[in-house]
């Protein structure tokens, strides 16, 4: 495989993840296709978590919940292998990382259930294609991330703060970036606050939780989306034996395209 | 209490209720407050009862879903208590009605997990509003309802065919009629069908499976509606020990208004 070419298709991806042909950012893979998180609990936690979800669609949008043990996302990706095509993954131990692991074949039995997420890429791409810069991918570095002091809604033993993306907007935008973001409930949505850090308990917008500072430029609002690390952090804080993700920026891509996921 | 009154609030919805001081159907009831569908099962079928409705959001939109045993809506309906707040339910032991009742505090275990689903009481009122008029409401009947050829997709024990309910739609109002519902997805959203009953599955327009006909008048196109019969029709089918559900025209109020679950 050339790797200087980018990969066009999901089957394509799958193919080159599960051959290690293919260990880079997912980032502009596969254009228009909708990237999703991954999360694989035990059985046991599944309701709640499955729960957990429901009761926050903003940081918690799920896009498809596989049977206990099934490795193939039926409605989203058929043909594809959960414990496989995705370049890399993280293996967490009673709350802790573990193993950062190309495959999780070793770790996979009946009593997994894998839960696929909305991700930022397709209302982010939905914005570029609408002309609003997004400050992260001018400067290349990580979204900044922040935990706020919005509570999410508990279910069952998890529960826990929220945690927000940030993007700069230009004043100009807002509107518009507002109505793009609200066509993509599932993958975020509309945003969860708009222009005053410290009212969600931001105290310095600085020193992001996650991720890396976003300059904000005059005539520029901080603008705050629902983030998908939101349910890792609350599943990991209530230390299951084994909790499986992806890990940051190499996600599992799908074979549903991004407007298929749209409202409106 | 003066049965001739409009009940104006949910809290005094439920009150009357609790008191066995209301007893007829609760359309007009509390206008512009969301009426859900209630399903109560034992908590080994929760799982996939939940996994069910989020695979089919459109027959199954999930509103709230309450820790097991917990009896009030804490999300939706601070301070009501699902066993007594709903004028009729109706009892199932392995698949079989076995009585209507006004409260269910008898069955209630710490093993129960209550379900509320979105009604098309939501988007019914948006369309009149809209000036869209709605056959069955000027007939004073029950929305003819119809069991499909559409299946819904599987999730643990429950699988079966979707119901849909009809409603005659004038030709100059269909597209009007699509975004007004395409609003409120927690109401059953977007028609899943226009126009073509026999491509389906639907043989006979006039001999629907539940509700009564409704006359399609010149100009008029039958639109189809993902129904809430569906989950219910669907857990029946695998004969759980004891499901609740409310009566039919008979629904749970809550305290949000409708459009506060609207999208855009």
């Amino acid at each position: 495989m050339n790797n200087t070419k980018i990969i066009q298709s999901p089957k394509e991806f799958w193919k080159a993840s599960r051959n290690n042909e293919y260990l880079k950012s997912t980032s502009g893979v596969a254009p228009g296709y909708v990237q999703t998180n991954l999360a694989v609990l035990p059985k046991e936690y599944a309701f709640d978590f499955l729960l957990f979800c429901q009761r926050n669609p903003k940081p918690c949008p799920l896009l498809e919940v596989m049977e206990p043990g099934q490795p193939e996302p039926k409605i989203l990706a058929e043909g594809a292998d959960i414990r496989t095509d995705i370049p890399y993954y993280r293996v967490y131990k009673n709350g802790k990382l573990t193993e950062e692991t190309k495959n999780i074949t070793e770790y996979w039995s009946d009593d997994l259930v894998s839960f696929l997420l909305g991700c930022s890429f397709t209302f982010e791409t939905a914005m570029l294609n609408a002309n609003i810069p997004l400050r992260h991918l001018e400067q290349d570095t990580i979204v900044p991330m922040y935990i706020t002091n919005i509570q999410t809604t508990p279910a069952g033993i998890f529960s826990g703060p929220m945690v927000v993306s940030m993007r700069p907007i230009h004043k100009d935008n807002l509107v518009r970036a507002v109505q793009i973001t609200s066509r993509f409930p599932a993958t975020h949505g509309a945003p969860i606050h708009i222009g005053d850090p410290k009212g969600i308990g931001i105290e310095n917008i600085n020193l992001p939780d996650f991720g890396e500072r976003a300059e904000i430029k005059g005539n520029e609002i901080p603008v705050f989306w629902a983030c998908g690390v939101t349910p890792q952090v609350v599943a990991l804080k209530s230390k299951p034996s084994i909790m499986i993700t992806h890990s940051p920026g190499y996600m599992f891509i799908t074979n549903e395209r991004d407007e298929s996921i749209a409202v409106l």
